[in-house]
């Protein structure tokens, strides 16, 4: 089977991506730290969910550069994390600049070196208003990876949940019995998940949505 | 005047591109090592040609995660680095995959933050035999990046050696009276420059075309 980077935060997300990749590709998986809060608990899902799928191929890379540029509440330890978000149509103050631009040059990067194929992301644009979660975006940057690597080696980036909601992201996962409970989504707390910052909002909203109740365990 | 990031890595070409960027821009300066054997080096160059422009926005971001990806000898301690380039149509082993696309990433990242208008580099597609430094590659970025960046806040990738051979850029150096003694473009040493690795001899050779000497000193 070809060979397939997965960007594996340790998110509920990119383990579906995860499950996604595995059905046709060999699987290598590529973990991005950038400061952020929460960078322990998640790098431990990521090895949590490499072992469920038994890749051998690693790669933990510390991109913590953002820090030093700033701009985001989940880098900047200055900033309050939102706990709720409010205005859907404004971007948050959790987007860190450029972010996917970031993280998959990293990846395509490292598909030159090791011969992969694709380069898989967990981005959907359903309630994101990052300009970087846009499938115009994901199709800018193939155009983009086209023209800066080698020309006997094609590259792709691959966004399978582009277009789902998290409750078709929850659903999607069953049906591909992704190891959801072994990820994590809490932006606030390292031990148990906070169930009230955006990102655990959303993952209990999608859960609820689609009737199943979130294999992992929250604060009181 | 409006706010640009140069990325200076100390060497020649991103001398005459800051030199090229004072004539109508407010300065910032970007500095990337990512564990190139030069670094230390490089990084004095960086910091000297700052001064001399008197830049007050400077950052230095490691990106040696470069290193762990490898596949290039300038990053990898165990290839060697070849003395002459030999074959112009083949991309030598000192490419280092996808380089330009991911630090024009974090340039544009740091653009966003502090509302720069353009990013330079000193990229040329003469003599680079890289896919990541031929016009085509930062045609395809800037539309990457109008796509996945705040839409109120346009920021574009300039180019300004882009067709330029090495005499043209020590010639347009002279003519916007770049600081080119501050200047270090030598792959393999850190104190005299070795005058033979690829970078020396590229460097040579446009001073020599240019009729001019080099006011760097090289190893006998």
């Amino acid at each position: 089977m070809p060979l397939a980077i997965v960007l594996v935060s340790g998110g509920l997300d990119s383990c579906v991506v995860a499950a996604t990749a595995a059905l046709d590709h060999d699987l290598a998986f590529l973990h991005l730290s950038y400061g952020q809060r929460t960078q322990e608990r998640e790098r431990q899902a990521f090895a949590a969910i490499a072992d469920h799928y038994q890749v051998e191929q690693r790669l933990a890379v510390d991109v913590s550069y953002m820090q030093q540029i700033g701009g985001s509440s989940l880098i900047d330890r200055d900033l309050p994390v939102p706990v709720e978000h409010e205005d859907t149509a404004s971007i948050p103050t959790t987007y860190v600049p450029f972010r996917n631009a970031n993280i998959l040059g990293i990846g395509v990067a490292w598909a030159e070196t090791i011969a992969a194929r694709d380069v898989f992301i967990g981005a959907h644009e359903i309630g994101a208003a990052y300009p970087d979660c846009r499938q115009v975006f994901f199709a800018a940057y193939n155009q983009m990876v086209a023209a800066g690597t080698r020309p006997n080696h094609p590259i792709q980036v691959q966004t399978p949940l582009i277009d789902l909601d998290k409750t078709a992201i929850v659903r999607r996962g069953l049906e591909l019995r992704a190891p959801l409970h072994l990820t994590w989504s809490c932006y606030q707390n390292q031990e148990k998940a906070c169930g009230r910052c955006h990102s655990c909002q959303l993952r209990l909203q999608g859960f609820r949505a689609a009737g199943l109740e979130d294999p992992v365990t929250y604060e009181e």
